[in-house]
């Protein structure tokens, strides 16, 4: 099924994990430890993250998936009389084969800017909400989703989430953060929200481990201890609480060790300069201006199909009949030779 | 948290995974696979468990662990208008923290014999639902919920399934295993079903990793293709859908390469059998019979508290005021040596 | 479909409304008034309720029917991580077609005597999984679900209510009533509880009108204001608000204005005690002690279908292959020349 | 709360229910029935109106309200891997507090072109699902809703109809209508849609008595018998099964007698276009073209205020800051007196 020949630029989840992960597996293969999130690996790195974060009291739980992940936390933060604010093109609203709605709850979507909720926006929902004299005959705006990078692969400024924070903390709404890429957004040089913000200005947040070098994971982070009662017993239902959690711990406590995290981000972020300065010097165009890691490139069919033969990208979506736009993702595990030989097939 | 002195027999998922699954998770590491379960490990597993299975159609899936198999398999093969039996002792009954009925579905509890259901009771179950004229005012029985081994550790034999499995399809009633820890059925001496039985008498089952020797992971297993259409869709709702999915595949194209799940097996049932012998020997009780490699031992609560000093156990209830269950499992990764102390300290 | 000839007692939901109700619905039919429970006949109905109850600052829903009204509290009371606790018989237990769990909640059974939960058996459980260090497995007990009276017609005493009522207080456990046929329990002779004491030692309950003498409707009370935030919009969302809110409103305000409400438990208590006497003196026995509106009768085969050809009654239960316990119910409606005809017939 | 000198134009279920029911539920009132739908009335209303809409097998059923009905058929007809398709403004995309999402059930909205949905659009979102090879990883489009007249009192035409039931059977996607308001369509001059041909093109529909002069009440209607298996469990695990079900069967059995139903169109019809021409005559305009019951008038602010000391209306939207659309209702019990009235304020 898949070719050695072809290169691939499809996804950021195609390879492994880093290296120093399997290494630490096979380190610790044969300890006996606790299980269900008590063992010493898991709160090991949960204290890596918590001090990463400048977060002394959070409360971490390592899940499976982007999708479980973001159905559980949703779940446990919104009552049924709530919905969830999104941009449209948030991936909860647009992505999930109806996760969100299978566990009771409406995605109530908001315009997007560039793949991003505007605090004016949110506040003005979160308002006129209110100002409704018949809103409890509606949901009420009970958490906001973003996404860091964006589903487009844009970033919000520090000023941004800031302006979402104060109206969501005016209005006593938790605003959450996917962050299954927060690797690539963190090390993209435009970024200038540093993790400890994150932990300062978003309620609920989760640290991507499944496209940013893990086997598979995320570490869903809690800046204030019990934010949330009783979550460990909500993410047993959801059959998101991993008997044999040290295989997560184990893995971010890697990730969070030597800087590792940073780096698995910052090769990603220098393969997606290169091919988009690439890009831009022989005058393709962008449908979305995505610093980070994936990039969104507008073809003609006639050369999207060229190049497919060559290289393996994702589909986007069509433009008109004559071009569609391609998504080219790296990731930590990108080769600098693949990228070359990417730029000379351009 | 740990000690390395004293010995731990708590449980059969305390170590990381079989030798041979790090193995080849290294060798294949930078290999860049396809998604979602369309990587070729993946396929290579299926293909293998096919096999094992003589169920050449089967659809399989990869899940991340047991209570998300058993919610999220339940929740695809029930309406809305059916609840599923099981035995009143049977792990969705008893120890999923309303998983199942999260998904919206009750449980209808028979009573258990050894811990297992009885194909009789089942049969008036359903029998007494068809045959009350309001019936249309109750939950209709739409499954059957059985484990192998049981929550007891004991085993359906190969009558008591057929019994059950012409009870459940003379009334289109599926029938399902649990097989969280199916490989310590499939060694026991005293057990006399195979895996094509259970392909052949079960509608639905799982096949153990999480408890069996893999980081994580459980098989599901529909022999008849397509038997519960759009199950796909119905995973990733449940957030169930691994995005890397090859690493589920490697593990279990591993375990179902050179015999290594039988051999998983045999470790444990060899190492249970010394214990359980040693215990008889020096004239200890057990709550149940139990044949695979969970044991239940009565212990004084003074005999209890000297041996927990030296050897972690599982609590499993209290007896009386005097004496309680104490559960002691082997597993796939039992020592040899641990075993000989053991039974020098009972 | 029905006989004229053939006396019937089968349930206590067989005739229309008592007649003041009707005459209130014409009188005041072609008024305009508000909707959604904002009408005048609601609010008056309300505060004849909050007197009767000696409540002031309850809030009060006016809901269809009974399986309605126990589906949507028990949502409004329980989170996800929580379960209700039942008598074994009680009605959300056995009766209602998986609805509880259809909502995402688990029933916790306990056993019952005459019908009845224990407050001992209720604590024991609170208190084993507190005491159970891995508790947070497992649902937390959420909230306490009786009936008043109870499934098999038994009452309980003040001391019991106040005893479920401090055991639930201490635990931070709601106690909730089921009060589908109160008006047969306050009239009762037998009966301790009054209105204001179910108020006092209840946190929400529901006083029955289909099974008590109106067309629909059940009154929910919350005795302390606002003890569940936005009840509204969860009434709402499934689907219990009434639009036309008055007609269920002028039904309880006529039901609470000039004692009519307890004529009509009046009725259906002395015509009960007149059947049960003429059955013992003839030397039936009875299943259950109830000495409210239903009687549970054991009967011959041989007797029961004799009896049933000219008197329907309600079927409850095989007891052997010889014997049947048959239901008899008396109501608001039922006539003393009826009940003349039946003792005839026993 | 209510005032008798202001006029009330808000909406259509401001009265009781037409003088006929109250006559017939007064002569009933005595007799004893079955229960749950079982009895002689609901029998006959079913009979009535399986020859109105010219479908002689249809399964029917009596539901309390709209969401209700809404909320327990769409669960009832959607599997969990399935969404609903609605237009942007529809009742359940907008109007129901997530009741629609709290069962599971994700709303996929598409533009609306006066309130309606274009089957080309339909037709478009079905094919581009099928045609995505991925679209296993989205919710498959599993039903369609419209309702008669929309949420903007606009009307669906014959040929409208038989293209969207021509999409739906093409792919096996049941189309339902919501007819919260039906009567208001059948009566309308320009409506070319009967209730066979409703029965006809539509897979399942219900037909309003809440708004259409019933106390309260809707009937769902099945065409094809069996359609939805099991629907009566279903009905009554979402609390929406009638106890005491002759009452709502009285109330459809006197609607379907003697041309009622029509009659009750009839006159809201003839009074709404009163209305309309005074205000087309005036220079009013409107913000949709509504030919039904009701009127959506753009009005100023100032007059808005002015107009609203003597009329109640409904609010609708702001429009910008200087001017709002009101909604005027007309209703079988509108008085033409009040009409005058009201056209003597316009």
């Amino acid at each position: 099924m898949e070719s050695t020949d072809r290169l691939s630029f499809s996804s950021d989840y195609m390879e492994g994990a880093h290296p120093a992960i399997l290494k630490k597996l096979i380190e610790t293969n044969m300890e006996k430890t606790a299980a269900y999130g008590a063992d010493i690996y898991s709160e090991s790195a949960r204290e890596k993250i918590r001090k990463a974060c400048n977060a002394p009291e959070a409360d971490i739980f390592f899940l499976a998936g982007g999708t479980q992940a973001n159905a559980t936390m949703i779940d446990a933060m919104l009552r049924s009389y709530q919905g969830v604010i999104a941009a449209e093109t948030g991936h909860i609203a647009a992505h999930e084969a109806g996760a969100i709605e299978f566990g009771g709850h409406k995605v109530l979507t908001l315009p997007q800017h560039n793949g991003k909720l505007a605090a004016a926006d949110v506040e003005n929902y979160i308002d006129s909400y209110y100002a409704d004299k018949n809103h409890e005959h509606m949901l009420m705006p009970g958490m906001v989703y973003i996404s860091q990078p964006t589903e487009q692969g844009t970033l919000y400024s520090l000023k941004e989430l800031t302006d979402l924070s104060r109206v969501c903390r005016k209005n006593n709404t938790p605003l959450y953060m996917d962050g299954a890429r927060l690797a690539y957004a963190l090390a993209c040089p435009e970024n200038d929200v540093t993790l400890p913000q994150i932990a300062e200005y978003c309620d609920v947040f989760y640290i991507g481990g499944t496209k940013c070098g893990t086997l598979f994971g995320e570490a869903v982070v809690i800046p204030k201890h019990d934010f949330i009662p009783h979550i460990f017993t909500m993410i047993k239902q959801h059959g998101a609480l991993l008997a044999k959690s040290r295989i997560a711990g184990i893995q971010f406590d890697v990730l969070f060790t030597d800087n590792i995290y940073d780096e698995i981000g910052r090769n990603a972020i220098e393969t997606a300069d290169r091919i988009r300065n690439a890009l831009k010097e022989k005058g393709y165009t962008f449908a979305f201006h995505s610093p980070t890691n994936q990039l969104f490139v507008t073809l003609t069919k006639e050369k999207a199909d060229e190049l497919s033969r060559q290289v393996e990208m994702g589909f986007w979506e069509n433009v008109d009949p004559d071009r569609v736009v391609m998504r080219i993702a790296t990731s930590w595990a990108t080769q600098k030779e693949d990228v070359d030989r990417l730029i000379g097939l351009l």
